[in-house]
């Protein structure tokens, strides 16, 4: 890792449950960071150190055609995230509600608790919530995950067979499309998930072209209206995550669909990074869950 | 994980070979911090994010017994180390070399190139060096390690087997004590160091008390007076890292001797992180290589 990459600029350190991110202050437009330097920016070891780098910028202030189209579309502010190895990302669960987080703490947006934030899968509206289940000092946000469908036949429940280490037996999955792809799995108890290593990746067959990520579900108690589930979630490409936002929604999609008629459309995750919300409007979902900021700084090399 | 329990408080980022360290200047020893403090501030999700947090304080403004004689034995100095879960440690080969720079960028510290540091195994003598392999831009310098030695017989060149995944064979290993327990394996190729996944921790027969750190290396071709190897390292406890100091010196001890009468008692060691040099010097071991910082800030919970 080059050291010598870092660009020379301030930044802010957030998280969404676990899911942190290096977000640069950009309003004109005027830092454009390499690939490179994004990366240097999110080692955790050469450099800050983040899941992501998420670029604060005006909408108006950019020619890419989906940042035209939001500023088009009223969206003031486009979240410009990029994954920690430097490649661009479309958009984020946990971070669209960090960069929300953000403009309200920089008084970037005022006088409202609405935020229409432009991203690279379109505009999303975001929006600032009471925590619903603790002592409401959490800053928590709805943000909208768009649409969401089952991708193969869900006559028989299940469409993949998952091996995961230390179950003997392969387990049932079904397929989830968030834009990503997923496959969730349920297991019987509490015990089963907390025993798993899960460091190596679940095996899912028949194999997903583009892989897939795997959520491994404990359904709960439901309360009044709300369903509620716990998970752990092997990312792809990257493996055991604190959190997954479109992973959350694909552990609720199942979950609802394996209860059957009369199943909330409102869930409860609990993921070891923390707790999430999840809301099922139909054929699209969103998501609810905390916002932290909890430093900032400057790249300063010596 | 609780960021309520970040302390509000400024600080630096820097690395050496990629462990990186959060420093704290404190040096009037006013900043007390619990370990859930320094495991909030290193924690790489909630928090900054570091391997180590080493408060930078003057040894007179501490009660430590250690601090007290590291200040009456003319170090100003105290290198106050705590591991990444919030544990006190004696002592980090790179994190002495990061806590100097730190002295000399901040002018804590000037009209010197030798340093002599308080840390919890006594005082330790510091110098600023040129980097003696690359470009010389780099700030490198060269540190006490204090003492080693073979802990076990050496009359047939190893004591212990060594069990690594993705090799069929035990491997022979030879123990090192530094201070710390490592056992050194010595591999035929590059190819064979290159190709493991070194996620499980290698099984070391007789299986050593208190675990051992792992060296696995590759012995390259000497240089005049200077060895030379290649190093990965799983750490006891932690798994595979960058870089390890110890280790490091560790490496170059079991290299010296194999390698018989004659060898060189200077070392180049690459490690995933960079590269480093051992000195050996009788029953004693330096450790030279880079420091760098690479940011600065505060906490700001919001």
């Amino acid at each position: 890792m080059d050291t010598a990459a870092l660009p020379d600029i301030r930044f802010t350190k957030g998280h969404g449950t676990g899911n942190d991110f290096i977000l640069i202050e950009d309003p004109d437009g005027s830092v454009a960071l390499t690939p490179d330097q994004v990366a240097a920016l999110a080692d955790r070891h050469f450099g800050i150190g983040a899941d992501g780098v998420i670029r604060v910028v005006r909408s108006a202030a950019l020619t890419d055609p989906m940042a035209v189209a939001a500023a088009q579309d009223g969206a003031e502010w486009f979240m410009d995230y990029s994954n920690a190895d430097g490649s661009v990302a479309e958009m984020c669960g946990n971070g669209v509600r960090v960069f929300v987080h953000y403009l309200f703490e920089n008084e970037l947006v005022t006088g409202t608790s609405v935020v229409r934030v432009g991203t690279r899968a379109g505009v999303k509206t975001v929006t600032r919530i009471q925590d619903p289940y603790h002592d409401g000092t959490a800053a928590w946000y709805s943000a909208e995950m768009g649409n969401w469908s089952f991708p193969e036949s869900t006559d028989r429940g299940a469409d993949a067979l998952v091996r995961i280490d230390d179950l003997d037996v392969p387990r049932a999955g079904l397929s989830v499309d968030m834009g990503n792809p997923h496959t969730v799995v349920a297991l019987a108890t509490d015990d089963e998930l907390d025993g798993l290593s899960l460091v190596a990746a679940p095996e899912v067959s028949p194999t997903p072209q583009h892989g897939t990520n795997v959520e491994l579900i404990v359904p709960g108690e439901s309360a009044g209206e709300e369903g509620s589930l716990r998970m752990r979630v092997h990312e792809r490409g990257v493996g055991e995550t604190q959190s997954c936002g479109t992973g959350s929604c694909a552990a609720a999609l199942a979950a609802r669909f394996w209860a059957g008629a009369g199943a909330p459309d409102r869930w409860r995750v609990e993921v070891p990074g923390g707790t999430v919300r999840v809301d099922v409007r139909g054929q699209e979902v969103d998501l609810a869950g905390p916002a932290a900021l909890v430093a900032r700084g400057e790249v300063s090399r010596a």
